[in-house]
């Protein structure tokens, strides 16, 4: 690499860095918000130019912004490892899309929202706080395919039996599904219940069976990542400080050991002494005390 | 038993712990729970013919596959030991019950719903999961008793006072209990509130005791359980590891009785030689030491 | 005490602790029960005759039982010092007063309906559940006093505000308490603020800030509650035991104290040893290993 | 200072602390409490003299209670450093704000119901149970700002797709935010959106992925409130106690190493012991066990 090229790389890795640098683009994301939620509002149609405006400056801003922090990275591939970089390059870079075609000005407006997103990669917190969330989502895999395997089999129960009663509600395994949805919200569910009643009296056993395996079901899915969140939180409490318990444990029983080595040598310089010294009348005793 | 048999009932057995039968065995599940969830669209009557013959060749691959788990056993005892193999033969037997006649084409739909359950027989972790719920069950039997018996009381109250507000709501006690239940999930509990105070105004007592009591124990039942399955699951890890604490502690009494039995040892050889050298003025002092 | 009664106490004693009695008695609750529920239906009208005569027996029945459970007891202080018993006889007594008046006929249902509670008093897994449920009172006693605070608040500036708007969910203190209970249970509250929110335009601070607080006090109290019941019940554990971990490093403890003694004794009679054997050329050195 | 005032100080600081001047002041602060509360009734305009009587009579109170208070104290600077006391004194001052004018009536109200918060100020758990809150919010800081942020995206989302279809719930950003928040309350959620699933049929997706998201996240929230306070509450005990185990293994290591310190002693002792009676053919031996 070039002399000069390095200089500006050292630049702009040192400008990447900066804390007042990094405050200003999450200024200007913040910004690029407000302007989004502006736009929502019937009245701004008298600003709408400024809004533009606007827009096209933070679009200018985030891609200056983006291309210093390719510069500052020593080669572009090193650049798209990281996942919130990639995730950052594609909503700049769509941004630039020309929007002059009516139909893509809903698209571009959209790309835009998904700006905000942005203040996730800038604070290391909000992307800790992520990167919890998306462990825990494993653990609840084999509850989330019970919990469909159970809203599958009452929405086809469902849509077999009441889709004369509500055909909106129950015409097909789909709908059925998301009225099944509906009533684990409990949303209005006795409604739905009275209008099957009165075809099929019986039908609340339906209702309350659902409503009690899915309570249940999720209950146990709290508990489970709950459980699974302390034990990982307490497993690196433990890790982190090495200063724990079991530690202390293992201090002791070193310790205990090396008091054990030392009365090993004292008995035998006991039992020496014994021998060395006159033991007139009983060898045999002081052997036995061996 | 023959040669031949036992050399057939190796390949069985061989074919039945076979990955890619496995995976066969869980796509036909899957493919027989859509062929179930097709036939809820009104528009699938010109695919009907197909969806017959999806649906026979299903049923008899399920036949196969279950003939071939038998085989696969040493005696057909062991095979029905396993719930979970009795669970499958119902379900495949009784998809084999020719429905011509129109009164049971609903029953014989209804079977076939439940082969949807066929998926928790073939993977582990769910019949783990469910197992899990399973157990969970009898820790909540007696809260279970007296949630049922605050429901009957208020709702055996309800049925008395609130009759004439809503025969509907209040007509008998079985109807009061489901009223109950709705208002347990606060579904539109105010209109019924609402209709009650119009009669009885004090009518509120009844209802704010009512959600205090079933919110209450409610919250209890859920704690219980978590507790329960966060004691379990802690004596598990104990007893997996023995290398916690408790273990730990356990060697470290160990080690230091052997100290004490090396000491009293050494204190013998003491005494011993304390007697047996010259102890020329004071014997008294040598015995006190003992 | 004569000779005559304390025979007949010993066999009511006998009898009251007897497994088929207690079972009878159980029996006579649930059927009581059943009784209770069958009157709330209409169509029983002619059955009302035999459900009459049932409900004497019951009454009869209960009043032996009580009559056999007192003279069981050595004297009535000792009866009546059980608050089961006490609950037990008002119930029972209540039963017998005469219903001829129909004013009383309520009255006299509605005691009826308490005997199902009996169950509670019989069985003794319900009692430990019920006195557990009313000990986790207490801890609540504050948190219900601060929501009680926050309702009373957001009621009074409820009714100032909104009393125009809606007199009958916001016309006094009283009623605004009541629709902040049906706010806090997420029943319909869009409705109330949608129609609060035409004339104040602000309103819906109002409910976000109440929901926000009591969601989060409320949450705080759950948690409150769950720590408290853990950490008594892990009390309980280690108080049963007396083999957990505290015990065991109290009894590793005076086991090194046990060592420390004998090392002492061992240390007087090394000493005594140098001193009494003919200790040559140091004894200053002797004097400071002491 | 003079004796006097100092005299008098001292009789203000022992009036203070006194039980029973506590519970007149409690007690003042209750009728207060439900002098506002009856105002909120309609009926109560005949006996509405008698309500500003008592009103004035509490403002008095008030005062001279706050002026003993200030008076107790050595100077006014160490009285506004609790803030209970400026919270207390803004409360009590602003009543004195005349209120002829009908406009100021409203305000003077308002300040009214706020003296129930001193409630809070006085009775020390609830000062507690408050501390406690508060101390829960930073940790939920950052998941909050995730919330909104979630919540502003799909408001966005909503307002430009939705707005169509019901301008009063998708209006604009800030109606589309409140439709959301009552949508993550489950409140008659399946009213807007078979409403937009009329014009846009894929609508349920974004409905459930934001009941989703927002549940999700919301658990963990919850369960990181839980941990939190947890851990607080284990290291307070561990720390009120200085009995716990960590204590006691401390305990057991210092014992431990006393006991290797009287080996060591004993060990000098014996070896010199060996080198000074005589040590006739082997003192190599001897040295070795050194």
């Amino acid at each position: 690499m070039s002399e000069p090229f390095n200089t500006w790389q050292a630049r702009f890795e040192k400008l990447r860095s900066n804390k007042l640098f990094e405050g200003v683009v999450i200024s200007i994301i913040v910004i690029s918000a407000l302007v989004i939620g502006a736009k929502t509002y019937e009245e701004t149609s008298r600003i709408e130019q400024w809004l533009l405006y606007l827009d096209v400056a933070v679009t200018v801003f985030f891609l200056v912004e983006i291309l210093i922090r390719m510069a500052a990275e020593r080669n572009l591939v090193s650049f798209f490892k990281k996942g919130w970089n990639v995730f950052d390059f594609l909503i700049v870079t769509a941004s630039l899309i020309p929007m002059d075609d009516s139909e893509m000005v809903l698209l571009a407006r959209l790309l835009r929202i998904f700006r905000v997103l942005r203040l996730v990669s800038m604070i290391p917190e909000l992307q800790m706080l992520l990167g919890a969330l998306v462990k825990s989502v494993p653990r609840m895999g084999y509850v989330v395919l019970l919990m469909f395997i159970i809203f599958y089999i009452y929405a086809a129960l469902g849509s077999f039996l009441f889709h004369n009663v509500d055909e909106f509600l129950w015409g097909n395994i789909s709908v059925a599904m998301l009225t099944l949805f509906r009533i684990a919200t409990f949303e209005d569910w006795t409604d739905v219940m009275y209008a099957t009643q009165e075809v099929y009296a019986w039908s609340w056993i339906y209702y309350l069976t659902f409503i009690f395996l899915t309570a249940f079901i999720f209950l146990n899915m709290m508990i489970g990542i709950v459980l699974d969140v302390m034990q990982k939180e307490s497993a690196q409490l433990d890790f982190d400080s090495g200063e724990g318990e079991p530690a202390q444990l293992q201090a002791l029983r070193s310790d205990v050991h090396s008091l054990k080595a030392q009365l090993d040598r004292m008995e035998a310089a006991l039992a020496e002494r014994n021998t060395a010294s006159p033991p007139p009348n009983s060898p045999t005793d002081s052997a036995k005390t061996d």
